[in-house]
């Protein structure tokens, strides 16, 4: 199994590729509804400090997150799948072994 | 005129105290408008990312310059007039040295 999962061919980085834009589409249109709502309800200072803490660790984590290197692939992924941002099913073309060690990753 | 400067009565202290929440009602109100306008018109990711970085720059900014220890009041108060969070009309109540040292202060 640790050879399927650490080999990538062509396809299945694309695969990746794609659930990754996926996940980032659904987390930044998230993103963008919940500052947009956040902003709409601000009605003192301490709220704009708020939503700057908010961002702050927002960007943190995304920033973080969208890791396209091999190495370290699969935790990104699976890290998008336990957040919501992915369902197994975009990763349906992946490779079986790959799939399950996201999926295990995930429910950690 | 230095030492009509230095010293201040607690009705100068009162003066100086209002007119600071006077700006930062004014200040923060025109920030939240700004906020509001600018999450408003969010479309992508780099717009949020832009949102907070606006919004390091303001909270350093305002932390800093609403300092209400004696020792830097009549600088505090010059950098508000000199952005248009107060005028000097704010200060008349001062004593004439004091509001003098602030508008060249503020022209500097």
């Amino acid at each position: 199994m640790l050879d399927s999962c650490s080999r990538w061919t062509h396809a299945e980085e694309q695969v990746a590729r794609t659930a990754f834009d996926q996940a980032y589409q659904r987390e930044t249109k998230s993103l963008i509804e919940v500052v947009r709502e956040r902003a709409g309800a601000i009605a003192e200072l301490d709220d704009i400090w708020a939503l700057h803490d908010f961002l702050s660790a927002r960007r943190f984590d995304i920033d973080g997150k969208y890791d396209r290197e091999q190495p370290g692939l699969l935790f990104s992924l699976a890290q998008l799948v336990k957040e919501g941002w992915l369902q197994l099913d975009d990763l349906q073309e992946l490779d079986p072994n790959k799939r399950a060690k996201v999926s295990a990753l995930a429910n950690m």
